[in-house]
C-alpha cells in the first residue's frame, strides 16, 4: 500500500540521517552549542559600536595588546572559584595542558607579571569561553566578546579609578543607549560594614555574594539566604538590610563617616575616605549627575580589593519574539559595564608576589550588541553592510570591457566602486543591486556617453541623472558621498 | 653548621618550587607553544596592516562575516587529508565534540550552506589554530591570523577571478613591501598536462603535489621524487618537465591552445581559453605588469577546481638575530597571498549537494606583520603605541584639579589627552612621558597661566612654547596635530 512505502521511505531517510556504516554520511549543518555567526549586518552594527569604544579608550590614551585564545590550564587554575567548572580543556593530544581563556583579566595579569610590566594603560578587545547554559534570546553565548579597560599602576589613589568611570559615562552616552546610571560602592567598605554588623570574617565572600543578588531579589528574599542558608542571626541581618538601603553621594560618605559604629573601623575609614576623594574627581570630569554611591553593590568576583562599580540602563527592552513565558515579556537590561580594584591579582602570578595595583573596566558589548541589533530591526534606516559608493553600470549590451576598465580607474583613485559579475547584465537588476544594498550613485556609461567622453552619473534615491565629463567624475563622486 | 641549613634551606625551596601538596605552587609563566602575546608595539603595526587591507576589501564592496572559533569535529573532518591530524580537538566535557577552526575556508562553506546563500562577496580576518611545528623566528605560528577575501556566486567566467587578482595587486602595492609578482595557472590546465604526458588518472593529485615543491626544490630533485617515489616513467617526467619550465602571459595561453598535444585535451583547452580571457580582464585592471602565468604553479590543496594564483616577494629578508643556521642566514620571503577557484566545496556541506562556485584569496598576514615589524626595527621612526595628542601637565604643586578638569574639558570635545595620575608630578617626568610615547604637544597650567586665562603650549620636539588663550586651545591642538 502506498502508506507501507511511505513508512519505509521515511525509516530508510532517518537511517540516513542518522549515517549508517554504509550510508552517505549527512552532515549536521549547524554552529557548537551557545555560539552563533555574525552575519554581515550584525557585523556592520559590531563595528559601529567597536569604533566608538575604540575612540574613547584612544582618547585616553590607551594602548592595546592581545593574548592567545588559549592558555596553560594552571594559569586559569584557582583565579575564578566554582565558575571553573565552566571552563573549556582542550583535548590532551600530546604536549601541554590547555584552556581556553574564560576572561582577559587574567591573561592580563599572566601578561604583566610575565612580562614584568609594572606600567600600562590598556584595552583588549576579544572573545572568551564559558560553558554556560545557554541564554541566546537574552545575548547569552559560550563565545562572547570581553571589552576591556585596565590601569596598571603605583599612583596616587582614586586618579585612575575615576578615569575608569569618565570612560564608561562617555561610552554610554555616545552609544546613546537612553538613561543610565552608575553605581559605586567599595570592598573595604562592604568588608567594614559585614564587621559591626557582626558577620563572622570566614563568611565575608559568602555574605557579599549574597548582597550581590541584591539587582535580582527583594531584601526579604535576601535576608532570608543570610539567615537560613548562610547562618546569620536575625539581627545581624537586619544591621545589614539597614546599611545596604542607603544610596548617595559624597555626602553619604561623609555621613558615614561619622557613624558611631563604621567609623571605628579601619577598613571602612579607608574606604569611605576613599570614597569622598572619589566623588571629587568625579565632579571635575562632570560626571557625579549619573554615579551613586549604593552599598548593595557587591560585585560577584573574588578578586576586588577596593572601589567597584556597575553601569546600568534604565530602560528595559522588550523580550525577542522567540521568547515565551510572561514574566520575561520585557526584561531589564540591568549591568552594561562594570569593574573595579583588584591589586593582589598580578601578585598571584608573579614567583616573588609582587604587586601590582590594578583597576579596570570591562563594558558587556554583547547586551550592547542585542540592544542595537533591537533598535535596527524596529528602526526605519536600513543597515548598509558595505560602504560602496557607486555601481558602474550600463544599459546597453557589449560594454563590459568599458565598466572594467572605469571600475578599474575608480578604485584606483580610492573610490569605492562595484560592478555586476556579467557581460550584460539588466540596467534594472543593477539598479536593484544598488537598492539592496544601499549605493547612493550609479555611473552609467553607453556608447553615446563614452563618445562624448562623459559618464550618466545617476542618484538612486532621487532617480536624478547627470552627464558628468569624465575628467570630473571622481570629485563629483566625492562630493555626493561626503 | 652554616652549609648544612644552607643546603636544607635549597631543598625546601626546591620542594616548594615543584608543588609539594602542602606547598604553595609556582606557576610556569608562559604562553602556549607556538604562540605568543602581541604587546601594544607589534599591535600598532597589526593595525596598520589590517587599515589598508580591510580598506582594500571595502573599495571592492565586500561585506565581512565572522564565525565561531570552534566547529563541531564532523564538520572538519575530510576537508584537510593528511593535514587532519593537525586540528585541535576540544576535550569531551559532555555535549558536542568541537575542534579549533583549521582555516576560514571551511567555515565559509557551512555558513554559506547552512544559511542557504549562493551570493556574498565577503573577508573574513580571524585567528586559526594547527598544531604545527612552530618555526616561529620565521612567523610561522599555532595561532595565526588569516585574511580571506572571497567571492561566491554563478557569475560570467574570469570576472571575479580577475578582482581577486586586482585586490592581491593593490595590497601588495600599497603595504609598500618592495617588488613582487603573482603566479597563475589554472588546475584544469595542470590535469590536461599531466593527462597528455602520460600520468595515469589516480596520480594527478600526488603528482600535483610534487610540482607543487617546484619552488623549494630544484627540478632534478622534483623528477627524482615523481620517478622514485610516485612510480613515473622518465619519459613521462622528462614530458612534465618540458611544460612546467614554461613562463607568460597571454601570448603562452595561445601558444598552448596551438600544442599539438595540450589541444586535444578538453580540460586543457577550457582553462587556457578561461586563461586568455583572464589576462584581457587583468590588461583592464592594469596589473599585467606583475602577473604570470606559470605552469609550475600547483597549489598544496585539493579543492582547487579552476584559476590558481600565489604572490610571491621578490625580496629576501635578513634572518632574525635568535636564529642560526649557516644556510637560514637570508630567508626568501616567498609567498605572501594565494587562492583560487574552488567551485566544488559548498556542495559538500549541502544535503542536496548544490553548487556554489567560490573564487577567493588568503593574504599571508602573519609573514607581512614579520616583514613590517623587521622594517620597523630598523627603521629610524618609532612605532607610537598611542594616538594621544597633548599631555596635561603643571610644573608647580597642588595643581592637580586644575590638571584634571582641563583634561576632561580636552576630552569632552573629543581631543586625546592624558594626565600623569600623581598628584604633584616633576615636570620633567611629564615631559619624559611625552618623549617616551611620542606625545607631540604639552599643555601647561601654572597659578600665572590660570590667572591670565591662558594655557602654555610646548611643543615636544622643538621645545618652543607659547600661551594659547584657553578659549582657543581645542582649535590650536586640532591645528598642530592635524
Amino acid at each position: 500500500s502506498k502508506d507501507k512505502l511511505q513508512k519505509v521511505a521515511k525509516l530508510l531517510q532517518f537511517k540516513a540521517q542518522l549515517g549508517g556504516d554504509e550510508g552517505k554520511h549527512v552532515f549536521v549543518l549547524k554552529t557548537a552549542k551557545g555560539t552563533r555567526d555574525y552575519n554581515p549586518k550584525q557585523m556592520a552594527i559590531r563595528e559601529k559600536v567597536f569604533n566608538i569604544i575604540i575612540s574613547c579608550f584612544k582618547r585616553h590614551g590607551a594602548e592595546t595588546i592581545d593574548t592567545p585564545v588559549f592558555e596553560l590550564k594552571e594559569t586559569l587554575t584557582g583565579k575564578y572559584g566554582e565558575d571553573s567548572k565552566l571552563i573549556y580543556d582542550l583535548k590532551d593530544q600530546g604536549g601541554e595542558l590547555l584552556s581556553l581563556r574564560y576572561d582577559l583579566t587574567v591573561p592580563f595579569a599572566r601578561y604583566l607579571a610575565m612580562n614584568k610590566i609594572t606600567n600600562i594603560k590598556r584595552y583588549h578587545i576579544a572573545k572568551v569561553y564559558r560553558r554556560d547554559n545557554p541564554a541566546m534570546t537574552r545575548g547569552r553565548y559560550r563565545e562572547f566578546y570581553q571589552c576591556d579597560f585596565d590601569i596598571a599602576g603605583q599612583y596616587d589613589a582614586m586618579i585612575p579609578d575615576a578615569e575608569c568611570l569618565k570612560i564608561v559615562y562617555e561610552i554610554l552616552n555616545e552609544l546613546d543607549l537612553g538613561d543610565f546610571h552608575i553605581k559605586v560602592n567599595d570592598r573595604r567598605i562592604l568588608d567594614g560594614m559585614f564587621a559591626v554588623c557582626g558577620v563572622p570574617d570566614e563568611k565575608f565572600r559568602t555574605i557579599c555574594s549574597t548582597v550581590d543578588k541584591l539587582d535580582k531579589m527583594a531584601w526579604e528574599d535576601v535576608k532570608k539566604e543570610m539567615v537560613n542558608e548562610k547562618g546569620l542571626s536575625e539581627d545581624v541581618a537586619n544591621r545589614i538590610g539597614e546599611y545596604v538601603s542607603m544610596q548617595g553621594g559624597q555626602d553619604l560618605a561623609e555621613q558615614l563617616l561619622q557613624d558611631p559604629k563604621l567609623s571605628q573601623n579601619k577598613q571602612a575609614c579607608a574606604g569611605l575616605t576613599d570614597m569622598k576623594l572619589l566623588f571629587s574627581y568625579l565632579e571635575l570630569f562632570q560626571v557625579t549627575d549619573k554615579v551613586v554611591f549604593d552599598l548593595s553593590l557587591a560585585r560577584g568576583l573574588d578578586y576586588y580589593t577596593g572601589v567597584i562599580y556597575e553601569a546600568i540602563l534604565s530602560q528595559t527592552i522588550p523580550a525577542p519574539a522567540e521568547q515565551n513565558g510572561a514574566d520575561e515579556a520585557a526584561v531589564s537590561v540591568g549591568s552594561v559595564a562594570g569593574g573595579g580594584r583588584y591589586d593582589g591579582l598580578v601578585g598571584m602570578f608573579d614567583p616573588k608576589g609582587r604587586k601590582v595595583p590594578c583597576v579596570g573596566v570591562s563594558i558587556g558589548i554583547e547586551r550592547i550588541f542585542s540592544i542595537m541589533e533591537q533598535k535596527a530591526e524596529t528602526s526605519s534606516e536600513k543597515v548598509r553592510t558595505t560602504e560602496t559608493q557607486v555601481l558602474v553600470a550600463s544599459a546597453q549590451k557589449n560594454l563590459l570591457e568599458e565598466r572594467l576598465k572605469l571600475t578599474s580607474e575608480l578604485w584606483n583613485t580610492g573610490i569605492k566602486a562595484e560592478v555586476l559579475y556579467k557581460k550584460n547584465p539588466k540596467l534594472l537588476s543593477q539598479l536593484q543591486h544598488c537598492e539592496e544594498t544601499g549605493i547612493p550613485l550609479v555611473a552609467i556609461l553607453g556608447e553615446q556617453e563614452l563618445k562624448d567622453g562623459v559618464v550618466k552619473l545617476r542618484n538612486v534615491a532621487s532617480r536624478e541623472e547627470v552627464d558628468v565629463p569624465r575628467a570630473d567624475l571622481v570629485d563629483e563622486i566625492k562630493k555626493r558621498t561626503l
